[in-house]
C-alpha cells in the first residue's frame, strides 16, 4: 500500500488547508513520507487545533502559509500549480453551532466556496478531497449507515458538512472541478488539541486516563461509535486521493464494527495505567446534538478504493496515550 | 377557505421579509384583506424584484420597514411581537450562482440564521413560513416529485434553498421555532418583476408576447413544468401557515398536472393575441442548471392543509396579462 501511495505523491504538488490541525498534520506527514511537496495552509483560530509542534517531525520539508479560507485573494495564490487539494480546514465544533450558527457557514460553507472558485479560476485540473463528517446523516434508523442513508443533520455544524459536501459535488458536476468527498467517523490519535472537550471526545478521555482524573461517561456510555485511528484516517484519505474511481463520489470513512463509550474509558484507562470512569448524565446541549448509536457502512471505500481500517482501538488508544506522555507540554 | 384565512390572520401581527418582491406583495395584500397588521420588510436590491409599486393598492395599510435580512440588529427589532413571519426575501437567480456563489450563501443561508436567531432570542413563540423551490431536488427521475424523492440540487441556488429549509428544520426541532417549510415550483403571475429573465420565465414569456416579440422556446419546447398561479400560491401559504399539523413539515406547493414550454408560450401568446414564438438552443449555462422535467406531488399539502391549484394556465395567464397591460410602466 505504501508503494502505491508513493507512486501517487512522490514529487506531486500538494496543498492541505488546516494544514496545522490534527487530521492535516498528520497527513502532511505521511505526504512528506511520500516524496510529495507540501503547502500547509492554517488560520491558527484558537480553538480549532492549529498548532505549529503538529508539523515539527517535518517542519523543514513542508511550507506553511498562515491563512484564513476565507481570504479570496490569498486562496487565489495557494491553490495554483497544485495536484492534489486536501481540504480539512473547518470550525468542527458541534456544540458551538447551537450558540454561534454563524461560524458554520462563514468558515464551513464560504471556505468551501473560496476553495472552489479559485480552483476554478487558477487551477481546474487539480484533484480535491473534501473531509465532512458522519453527523451529516444525524440519527440513523439503520445501521452500519451507508452512503444513501436519509441525511438529517442534527446541528448547523453538520448541516454545513452537508453543504459543503453538495457544494464540492456541483463543482464537480457543474465546472468540472474533480473531487472525492469523505464522510469521517469519530477520529481520535496524536495531534489532536487536548484543551477542551467540545469536539474530539475519544481523546478527552485518554487526556483524562494521562491525568488520573475521573472520565465522565454520559448516559448508561452504551451508545457505539465506530471510534477511527488517525493513521488508518489519513491511509483512507490518500487512497482515496489517488482512486480514480473515487472522483465525483461520497465515501464514508469509518469502521463497521463498533465500540461503545464506556469500553472506550475502560481502553483509555488501562492504556494510560490511570484514571477512573463514573456515568454522569447529559447535559441538556448535548442530548439535543446526540443521534444515537452510529457506525459506518464502508462497503464502499473498500469495493472502490480497497481501504478498510487496520488499528484496533486498543492499539490505536496505546500510541496516543504514548505520543501525548512524551509531549505534554505542547497540548497540555 | 376565506373565512377559514380570515379567522387565522384577523388581527394578527404578521412580518413579510421580502415584502415588496413578488409572491411577498400578493401574500401582503391577501394579509391585509384577512384584517392581519402586515410590517413589510424588504431590502430593496436591484434587479431581485423589490418594488413600492407592488403594494399600491394597500400602502395605507402595511408598514414597510426597509432594511436586509443580514443586518441583524435590525432583524432583532422587526420580528418582535409577531404571530405569524413569512420568510419570503432571498436571492432567487439560478444562473447568477454560477458566476457568483457568494450571494446565494450570504442572502439564502447566513440570511435565514439572521431570522431564526433573532426569533430565538426576541419571539420564539412566532409562526415561521420558510418558502423553498423545487429546485432543491435536482433531477428527478420519479414524477410527480414526492418531498421524499432524492435532492440532489444542481446550482448553489438550489442548494442554498435546501440548506436553508434544514436550518428552519433544525431550528424548529433544536430550539423551538415553529416553522413549515414550502418548496414552491415555478411561480407567475402579477407584481413580478419584468426587467429580465434571469428567474420567473413564465413571467418572461408573458411580457414577451405583449410586447409582441418573438419568444425563445429552448431545446423542443416540451419539457415540463408544473407553472403555478401567484394567487394559488399565496392561498398555499396562508392555508399552511394556519394548518397545525404543518409545522414541522416540508410541503410541495406546485401542481400535479404540469404543461410544457411550448404551451406556455403558445397560451402566452393567445392570451396576450400578439407575439409569436421561435426554437432556440440552450445556452451552455442554461443547460447545465436545467433538470428536465418536473412537477410536483401534491398529496401531502393535500392531506395535511387541505390546498391545491384552482386556477387553470389559461386562467392566470389572462389575469396576468391584464394586470401588466394596465400596469406597465411601473415594471417595463
Amino acid at each position: 500500500m505504501n508503494d502505491q501511495l508513493r507512486k501517487a505523491f512522490e514529487g506531486k504538488e500538494v496543498l492541505v488547508t488546516g494544514g496545522l490541525g490534527f487530521v492535516g498534520s498528520n497527513l502532511a506527514a505521511r505526504l512528506v513520507d511520500c516524496g510529495a511537496h507540501v503547502l500547509l495552509m492554517d488560520a491558527m483560530i484558537p480553538g480549532l487545533g492549529g498548532n505549529l509542534f503538529n508539523v515539527e517531525p517535518v517542519r523543514d520539508r513542508v511550507v506553511v502559509n498562515f491563512s484564513d479560507i476565507r481570504d479570496e485573494h490569498s486562496m487565489n495564490y495557494v491553490v495554483r500549480g497544485k495536484d492534489f487539494i486536501f481540504h480539512l480546514a473547518g470550525q468542527n465544533d458541534h456544540v458551538l453551532s447551537l450558540t454561534d450558527p454563524y461560524s458554520d457557514i462563514d468558515i464551513n460553507i464560504k471556505g468551501s466556496v473560496v476553495l472552489l472558485e479559485a480552483c476554478r479560476k487558477f487551477n481546474p485540473e487539480a484533484r480535491l478531497v473534501y473531509t465532512g463528517t458522519r453527523g451529516e446523516y444525524g440519527s440513523v434508523a439503520k445501521l452500519p449507515a451507508s452512503e444513501d442513508a436519509p441525511i438529517n443533520p442534527k446541528g448547523l455544524y453538520e448541516l454545513s458538512s452537508l453543504t459543503s459536501q453538495k457544494i464540492f459535488k456541483i463543482y464537480h458536476d457543474n465546472h468540472g472541478i474533480s473531487s472525492v468527498t469523505l464522510r469521517l467517523t469519530n477520529i481520535y490519535g496524536e495531534r489532536a488539541q487536548m484543551l477542551h472537550s467540545r469536539f474530539g471526545v475519544a481523546n478527552w478521555f485518554i487526556r483524562q486516563a494521562i491525568d488520573g482524573e475521573t472520565i465522565r461517561v454520559f448516559g448508561d456510555g452504551q451508545i457505539l461509535r465506530d471510534f477511527l485511528y488517525v493513521q488508518d484516517c489519513v491511509d483512507a484519505i490518500l487512497m482515496a486521493a489517488s482512486s480514480e474511481q473515487a472522483y465525483g463520489e461520497v465515501l464514508n470513512v469509518g469502521d463497521d464494527k463498533a465500540s461503545s463509550f464506556l469500553e472506550l474509558a475502560k481502553v483509555a484507562i488501562e492504556e494510560a495505567g490511570s484514571g477512573d470512569w463514573e456515568f454522569a448524565p447529559f447535559t441538556q446541549e448535548r442530548a439535543a446534538q446526540e443521534p444515537g448509536d452510529f457506525y459506518s457502512d464502508i462497503s464502499k471505500i473498500r469495493r472502490i478504493v480497497g481501504w478498510e481500517p487496520i488499528t484496533s482501538l486498543r492499539a490505536g488508544v496505546k500510541q496516543t496515550v504514548d505520543f501525548y506522555r512524551h509531549n505534554k507540554p505542547q497540548y497540555w
